[in-house]
């Protein structure tokens, strides 16, 4: 144990191989089914939409995956990423906790994203592909995404939730000075889109919408492929670096984390960190309490239906068994859009179907107030999403102050908040307000479940 | 000499003392003189505006001066920045240079602001000051001293020139996270300010007024101090880490710089990066060339007169003997905010008389079009302000291509533009204008530079 604020590695030390938890789990997670014959579906079926490396990824079982020496060439910009002590954070708090946090702000983008963005670049490239369709929440995949795809040469078309294309415009001309091209979601360019405004012409968008208008321009057209910025295997292996790196950050540290916290939209950025702790105690280490945070807006772990559902909005996907609101539901439109959505990664549900993991509902002022304290001790602005783990990491270091106990607290910090200056304005001038989502809307959206969920 | 992209160094890497670059040269600079007596000013005079340790700094003729742990400390959050070879931008360019880039945006602030923004609320503090006012431009000096009051605790108070304020309102809300106050300049709460809002309703303010009104507010007030992000020698000085790191990675990555270059508004990050690199020539060490990059709407270096002259447009400063556009010169308000002052820095405009740098003016377009080739090769969208350097460096590497010949080049890209998307939103769309000063302005703020400019 020693004095330091920030851990930091060599470059030597960016990791060889993804962590992929499937590997060490007593029981395998259940299979994404064809929405037409309520078959498991095989790599065939995904041939569309991605690369077969990545679908290759998708259904592995393998523990480790070897990440290929390009892609550490690009991750190298700015991996290891920082562990810091938030020891000014702990003496505001008073607490005898230890409160570490891994950032992962320092990308390019400003957030995780880039991690899997990177990969999956790389991967569409190596296969050929000249366009690839996504959909982005606040912007941070969006933008990642475009960064990557100018890295490598590859064109990138986003469609952006309207809500936050227009809460979030220098998210849209980040993803411009990359090269790539936005557009609001729901768009008139895509048959998802247009039967959407037909319904709800001033609809605010979601990401279940968005990801349709993607799937469906990367299935229409031979030279595109499809890529997701989070739930799917793949994606989450991606990210598993972030806890890979944090599990050598601590070492070095001298501690073990008794908790490991992270804000969870899709589930990347939060089982990034959080997997490579739990594979460690799966094979037999330490057990760590872990803790997913979502907006209680749309708080799919804590409300939502372990049940088959798709992944998006149109009907385009196949179904997938996971913590789900229901496609159809729309949240409101409070300001972390990155976890603006229905479902939660299939990896993550089930790991918290095993009783692995736990979950817990913020509101949005509560984060925004949690986020300013932490900005003014540590410096750092969190993005509006981790302001959530924030939020945890304050409330659980408080608990040890008022029990007397030092616990030693790690969260991930997945994002800064630079893009959304816009939401601590509304915050900092009392425009802020907390959103519910609306009861009647989600047992609504929960009754049009696909018949297969009750099988 | 090796492959890699990317240069760090250890935290006891941290230089232990800033580099003052008077100690070294052939002929000391000029002193300040008192706008009244014409006689050099000494401490005393300055006691109302800082504290004694900063005053002893700015007229320091000591070669090091060491860096106290509390600020090292807080250094280590960022520092030491890395370096860059920018592989992939040299590709793009086709060009035999090998491009290097020091990257300052990784601090909080996202600029090498807080190298001193961090010494100064230090040393204010230290000497029990309550509350530091001071002026900003494009932000990123008041967001830098808005963090650094937040961590010791000082109250900030900020005059942003009301062009920037209203241009870049994510950069007022940053310094609003951090606890500060932050009002348009000119402003109502000042004589200085009332009285060109008097002459000017409509002024878009300048560096030259903002500085009035702060230094207005500190010296009325004895719980007051003033700062001041650039121009002055012990800006320099704290910014010299940027410079001394650098050396140190340059010999890791086995190589040395050619030509050195900055973009220069105050001049405190051009010097931070040269100075160590001019002080290694001027002790005997291998002659770089080093270029100072400055916009062609407030050319300072390139168009300026070398005499003495009021820091601030209200005249409430001692007089310096630097190259000047004259205090009443407003420059238009074009989108690199912080390098809208009408003078350079003292030291940096006595080593230009000193025949030991050079000065290049830039339009603004040429600018923003290198920025975003930049920020499609290496991933980050450079401040406007640094896009001079960006674009300077890129010039230089373009010419190497022409002459077949392989020169190492080395820039300070001193912060990223995610505040400023704004002017890229408008650089994209076609809305972006070259803007040139006002001739016959010049002329007629030339003219009125005081007497003893004569002299």
């Amino acid at each position: 144990m020693n004095d330091n604020v920030k851990y930091t590695l060599d470059e030597s030390q960016i990791p060889k191989a993804w962590y992929n938890i499937v590997a060490d789990l007593p029981k395998p997670p259940e299979p994404p089914l064809h929405p037409g014959t309520g078959k498991p579906i095989g790599p065939d079926d995904l041939a569309p939409l991605f690369p077969m490396s990545l679908i290759q990824q998708e259904v592995s079982t393998e523990r480790y995956i070897e990440i290929p020496e390009p892609i550490r060439d690009v991750y190298r910009q700015w991996r290891v990423t920082p562990l810091y002590r938030a020891r000014r954070l702990e003496k505001a708090l008073g607490t005898p906790a230890k409160i570490y946090y891994k950032y992962e702000g320092t990308s390019p983008s400003g957030s995780h994203k880039p991690n899997t963005a990177v990969a999956q670049a790389f991967y569409n490239k190596e296969a050929g592909v000249k366009r690839i369709s996504t959909e982005t929440g606040a912007g941070q995949w969006g933008s990642s995404l475009a960064f990557a795809g100018a890295l490598f040469g590859i064109e990138v078309k986003v469609y952006m939730v309207k809500v936050s294309f227009n809460q979030k415009p220098y998210r849209k001309a980040l993803m411009q000075a990359y090269g790539a091209t936005c557009v609001a979601s729901p768009s008139t360019e895509t048959e998802s889109g247009r039967a959407i405004l037909a319904k709800f012409p001033d609809s605010p968008g979601s990401l279940g919408i968005a990801i349709s208008e993607a799937v469906e321009v990367a299935a229409k057209n031979d030279d595109t492929k499809y890529a997701l910025g989070s739930v799917l295997n793949h994606v989450l292996l991606h990210q598993s670096v972030i806890g890979i790196e944090a599990l050598k950050q601590m070492e070095v540290a001298g501690d073990y984390p008794d908790v490991v916290i992270g804000c969870a939209g899709g589930g990347s950025n939060f089982a990034g960190l959080a997997f490579p702790f739990l594979g460690e105690q799966l094979r037999g280490g330490k057990k760590v309490r872990v803790i997913a945070c979502e907006p209680a807006a749309c708080p799919s772990l804590t409300r939502g239906k372990f049940a088959y559902d798709f992944g998006d909005t149109g009907h385009l996907t196949p179904l997938v068994k996971m913590h789900t609101l229901g496609s159809t539901f729309i949240p409101p439109g409070f300001h972390a859009g990155g976890l603006r959505y229905h479902g939660m990664a299939p990896l993550v549900s089930h790991v918290h179907e095993l009783g692995l993991m736990e979950a817990k509902a913020y509101h949005q002022k509560g984060c925004f107030e949690a986020a300013l304290e932490f900005a003014r001790a540590e410096g750092i602005i969190p993005a509006p999403e981790s302001s959530h783990a924030v939020k945890c990491a304050m409330d659980e270091a408080l608990r040890c102050r008022e029990e007397g106990v030092s616990r030693v607290i790690l969260f991930n910090l997945s994002g800064h908040g630079h893009f959304d200056m816009g939401a601590y304005t509304d915050f900092l001038s009392g425009k802020l307000e907390d959103k519910d989502y609306d009861e009647k809307a989600l047992s609504e959206a929960l009754a049009q479940l696909p018949p297969v969920a009750a099988s």
